[in-house]
């Protein structure tokens, strides 16, 4: 927890597009969270190369990767929403976890994260999320479980001119994960 | 088939960095494969940028992106041997697939794929090539199984100097996944 | 193919309990399927022990395994349909699949394979087909890839009196994944 | 924590057969676990049924299932040690999840959880416990990350005679993991 008292989270997009399902559910979450968690969106991914080791060796991390390593440090927990891609992680957002599991303290190790997805089709990105899930054993996330958010059909749940959360049910739902992921920062933070 | 009369192949290597184990296996498929068999690598996909929906409507497809695809479509099968970074697919070959799975006429559809992994560690990337089987899935790929290739301590099977594969008993094993492979894409080429 | 003349199926079911929608699905597929596929149902499973090795060593196989091993090496496809129980196999299915892969001539060696699953929740059991086809990638099976069924909320989709596959989009759906089930049987039988 | 003052775990096997390294290696943890750790073993699951819900609904649970559930609600933490079938969980122990998770006030919530597995291959039981890993997320238990336990090449780790653990870095990396997951669960348990 950093000075403000609060329950500091980093919101991490998995999408690069301007008009992303999954950023504008990012921006619905300060108004949907409990009073004491705060959220900021993480720095900026678009411009982190592929990732390749003899970048790394010569010339070390990106200064983004840094700066992204750095705010989760920070923080006291992570919220990734992100689209699925092909059944999986979408390309710019492992690239982004290449880069940042090699960073010295690795950041994720012991961070409580929290997960969520929107697609257009009936299941909401979940084979994204599992695949997710097995990528943040290895770099020793703590990833809270259940209830789990996926948010399919998301032309009828976003505006279509603001991009805002418009539909009740999944506004309940997103808060209640939320509540429900402060309760566990707070059990698992010791 | 083209006019070779052989099963053309396509070698498509997950990982950018100049001494790759996955790469050094993949040079050395040529020497195992069945007579029949002939393996070419895939077009270079260190330039392709990360994938952004705005960019693809915005500019079209990177011509490196429609180099692979019409490569991929052209060839009677895929050969994929990568590295597996975090316990899954590394974000550079995840962003091809998302790129390529985009294209008109998306080029895995019904192709036969074989998978191969090379690690330092004991898995030899078994988990990401479960992840890939699940990403193929959408792809609608036929996705060989058994028997897999995953090598393990890469640094004793490659020569350090030369990432020649030395070890005769990972060599026979390829050789024979190679044989298995070509009967796999006679019978399911319809 | 046998004496019929048409693609024989065996049609498998996940599930016990008698009002099962996983069931219900598989008796319409009947009247769904194309003209020259037939569908039967597999032997039943409901009296098969737990696996235990001692057990086979000590006694062998029980009747009803070398029953189900037999009727799916006489078919000319199996067609599995499962719900999804902890986000997984059901333990049920899952022991019938451990004591058949090990009976001689394992029966789904080169098979080809389709998978349904109906849900009462929004993902219509995607979870336990994705655990499925890993497990049939060690059985060799070649599973169908795409369209995918996966019903979700199943209690407005079935008659509740009935059982009767009622819902119009899903039976076109299933329909379809049949029609190319059986176009796929026909291409990788060779 | 119970009267002993002492990390009371349970320790649940996922095979049934007499001479199963998995049991083995259960066996052999009292002997590495810290000091203030205890386990025991859980009660038996050889004679639970097969899952039904209407033997649910007609029966009620199994007294080996409430034993069970009971053990697991009492306890401080569960370490399962399960072989690994057909690339997936043993039949036998996801029917005992299946019946588990349905009992009142589902014990693994929030319940801390170690796994581990033994084969006689090179991966060591890995893909079992990455869908173990799935299935706990539904059970919504806090499921320990790393140092992962995957025994390899069983027949060189455990005395033919005894089934003793006897190689000494298995030894050393199963002392390391208990280690770690009881600091693991001093600190979620809050």
């Amino acid at each position: 927890m950093s000075g403000n008292g609060k329950l500091n989270m980093v919101g991490l997009c998995g999408s690069l597009r301007a008009g992303s399902f999954n950023h504008a559910l990012l921006r619905a979450l300060p108004d949907l969270a409990p009073e004491r968690m705060a959220i900021a969106e993480a720095p900026p991914i678009g411009t982190i190369p592929l990732y390749n080791a003899d970048v790394q060796n010569q010339s070390g991390f990106p200064a983004e990767v840094m700066a992204l390593a750095e705010a989760i440090r920070a923080a006291d927990g992570v919220i990734i929403a992100s689209p699925e891609y092909n059944y999986s992680v979408p390309g710019v957002l492992k690239n982004v976890l290449d880069w940042v599991s090699r960073v010295k303290d690795q950041p994720f190790r012991a961070k409580p994260v929290c997960l969520q997805s929107v697609s257009g089709g009936q299941l909401g990105g979940a084979r994204m999320q599992y695949h997710l899930r097995q990528i943040m054993v290895f770099l020793g996330a703590d990833v809270f479980t259940t209830p789990e958010v996926f948010v399919g059909g998301a032309q009828q749940k976003f505006d279509a001119e603001t991009l805002a959360l418009t539909d009740e049910g999944t506004r309940d739902f997103v808060t209640r994960q939320l509540k429900a992921f402060a309760d566990y920062v707070d059990r698992v933070s010791g």
